[in-house]
């Protein structure tokens, strides 16, 4: 879906700027603007490198927001109780409902001070709440944004960064072979080797080894043996 | 494992503010702090209701981190190339580390313009970036903060808010058997009726019910036909 961010009665600039500025960071760029105060210098430094996104932002009304939207997502920083109960969708589904349907999701985030009034979270289609510490629940609106524009960027998932591509078994078995030829090189004690590389097979486990990382291991195991025999 | 935030440097005291607050959002306290710039009334303000992580913040130096520490880990919003790897952990991973561990764990962000120094970075235990879009990929640093602390919380996985209980299918298959009732109530056109309560039953397994959602829709339905009843 094409995710749009809206910004209903922001109070101030440098919160505007500020989630212009993560948008950009995750790779959004449509801002919507309800009723906003003066967007001016401060907002400009908050935004950044992500000026364009600020400068392009549109004014429209709740109205516009909901003759333009398949799915329109309020957020809430406290969950209601009583007779009205907020029921909120889970952050982490996000993604998915994303992936998996076309149209225009329209996210709200409310005044700062008050976060969004009922009559708008009324006529949302999802609420999502932040699970936060209930000591303090309440958070700053861009962090807010950040924690949902991360989670929903679909980077995450995409990104090498984010994720580890571990050495096959076999790298890892021919690494503990040649460890096990380094030992014998070296004169390591015959009775203690195989504990010894029993021991090393389960730090080579938990320690989540790269095929690059395993590479380098026996680059440097190659290289002692060629010291042993120079020596010799 | 105990999680203590580390800011290097930082020459901005809104950004120690704002990182103390979504710290507090968190549930996290122990704010360290390297060689920082004045803490006056705007970190104050932006700390929020998080004023006592704010005050309660100890300031050290990097040779007292290496002392206190079990895992050191430094962000980078930044991934270097050439012949110095950074090599991140995912930020997805982290939670379970935590978890698995005793001992500090200490989270170290550097300075808002330019991130931790090498000689820092180097002496890390691990990397965390945060994957984000290349075309502008330096986050604010309280963001940062904001996206690594949710995703290490455990507040998400804990959270009610953050899962869903489903309706059983049984509880669906009751649904949909009143349903089926109500549709001979109303003398919905027999022929009809498989059909659409096929269709419904496609509705129902995609909306995700609650047992809440179910009961309260079951409650509709008996007033239906209360209604129709009292109407013969």
């Amino acid at each position: 879906m094409d995710v749009r961010i809206v910004i209903v009665n922001p109070i101030y600039e440098g919160n505007i700027g500020s989630i212009a500025r993560v948008m950009k960071n995750f790779g959004f760029n449509d801002l919507i603007l309800i009723n906003p105060c003066q967007i001016g210098k401060f907002a400009r430094a908050m935004a950044s490198h992500a000026v364009d996104v600020l400068e392009s932002a549109k004014i429209e009304t709740f109205d516009d927001i909901l003759k333009n939207s398949e799915l329109i997502i309020g957020t809430t920083g406290i969950m209601g109780t009583g007779s009205y109960t907020r029921n909120p969708y889970p952050l982490a589904k996000l993604n998915e409902k994303f992936n998996n349907n076309i149209g225009v999701a329209s996210i709200l985030f409310g005044q700062e001070d008050q976060g969004l009034p009922n009559k708008i979270l009324n006529k949302c289609d999802m609420i999502l709440n932040i699970a936060t510490n209930p000591t303090y629940p309440v958070m700053n609106i861009s962090h807010a944004a950040a924690v949902i524009l991360y989670n929903i960027s679909g980077l995450t998932t995409k990104s090498l960064s984010e994720k580890m591509e571990l050495a096959s078994h076999e790298d890892l078995m021919r690494l503990l072979d040649h460890i096990s030829d380094v030992l014998k090189d070296i004169e390591f004690p015959p009775h203690k080797r195989r504990r010894v590389l029993c021991n090393l097979k389960r730090i080579c486990g938990k320690s989540e080894l790269t095929p690059k990382e395993v590479t380098m291991l026996r680059g440097i195991l190659s290289r002692i043996q060629m010291s042993i025999k120079n020596n010799h």
